[in-house]
């Protein structure tokens, strides 16, 4: 699908021309493989179909480097310290070679956040396996502190930086948003959940109790904690899916 | 109770100094009052137990006021300009009246947070009086859009901020943390709940589902949210719940 669906609300350098642009993302690398294969959801951004814009040299290599370096300097310094400069020399790439590709900070820093595996959720049959492969995404995500880190920091300061906001909000934060409300929605039509349980209910549980057990664990102690999360989250799952069938029928 | 319990892991400008001067806390103003008169948690420090620092001149007039100020400069300036100049303007007073109440920024800002209601997990008698008490406690913490906003801010600036880190544990993450844990602990002293479920389980749900709930909804969106939080909250509480009474006793 294309990005068409999302509504004007960038000029020519924001997400729709990024949308063009930005290389294919990968399936994240999952501990347990899903029940069957995900199918990817409508309401991803995908640069499939469209290809690179015309005369922009391509290195596939570059760009997975770039993206780990441009995360790792922005999770440590913040917005203040992310230069095309700091992630230049954390990649090992010519500044040119950024200056190439992304538009400024901001295109940079949430293409690297959108190809890094930020966790997406994912048609996996029942809403058991959808929400156990959602949540086995997110330990994958925390066993990356930057890329958690990140994940936190962007929101804050996309504050008081509109371009930021706008960017982080049409290409991670509204898609994926959408993708986990259709867990709810693909459980209610499969008979599975009643149609009282609202759409935010289970994404905000699952993904609001991995964060915040995972920030309220002191450093020192997430060494262990990583090992444990897999098992702590499947039962967050067990949980919240025993609670959301427990709900009666809208009266 | 006094802070003996919580260890001398902060020099004598730290959180033990702070123990002894910050004034009484009082309880949260909440929407509807929980079932009975809530006992304050014995993890909770409490002031009342010393009186203040010898010869330092007190004005209860002005810490409520100054409390305010600074969680709204930090939440609009961040560390970077949390400053008792801009403090001591945004509240209206001298600046000389901040030098003689606080050692420094980190004492004044935690300070500030601990005395400005950030919910604590209470006894109201049964597990569901509990997470329904502190789950209102939430909805009126959202409701000041700069309390939720330093808090937030503060365990992210803790990062590189070891004097910062330290008071945060020690005055608000780690009392807090224990306290909501204890919302379990007396529910399986109760019989309510199975020993099974993992004190954190709860509260991580809770306290998790609420904080993405309002940070995934955009700005536009909260003044219609906060009508709609209260009822939010109290169905999560229900699923919560139903979901941890479903668990099985361990094996």
């Amino acid at each position: 699908m294309s990005a068409g669906g999302m509504g004007p609300t960038l000029d020519d350098r924001g997400a729709r021309s990024l949308l063009r642009t930005i290389p294919v993302r990968k399936g994240p690398d999952l501990q347990w493989a899903p029940a069957e294969p995900p199918r990817r959801n409508a309401a991803m951004p995908d640069a499939r179909t469209s290809g690179p814009t015309a005369g922009r040299k391509r290195d596939p290599l570059i760009e997975p480097r770039v993206f780990e370096a441009a995360v790792r300097v922005y999770a440590r310094a913040g917005w203040g310290g992310f230069t095309f400069d700091a992630v230049a020399r954390e990649a090992g790439v010519g500044k040119p070679a950024l200056y190439r590709r992304w538009s400024g900070g901001e295109e940079l820093l949430v293409s690297a956040l959108h190809n890094l595996d930020f966790p997406t959720a994912r048609d996996c049959g029942s809403v058991r396996a959808d929400l156990l492969d959602y949540a086995r995404q997110w330990v994958h995500w925390y066993r990356h502190p930057d890329r958690a880190l990140a994940g936190r920091r962007i929101s804050l300061d996309s504050r008081a930086r509109p371009a930021l906001a706008a960017l982080y909000e049409e290409m991670i934060n509204r898609p994926r948003t959408e993708a986990a409300r259709e867990i709810t929605r693909r459980a209610v039509a499969r008979g599975e959940l009643a149609p009282a349980v609202r759409s935010s209910t289970l994404p905000d549980l699952l993904v609001g109790a991995m964060s915040t057990h995972w920030e309220s664990t002191p450093e020192g102690s997430r060494a262990r904690l990583r090992r444990t999360f897999p098992a702590y989250a499947e039962t967050l799952v067990d949980i919240i899916l025993a609670g959301a069938q427990a709900m009666p029928p809208r009266p």
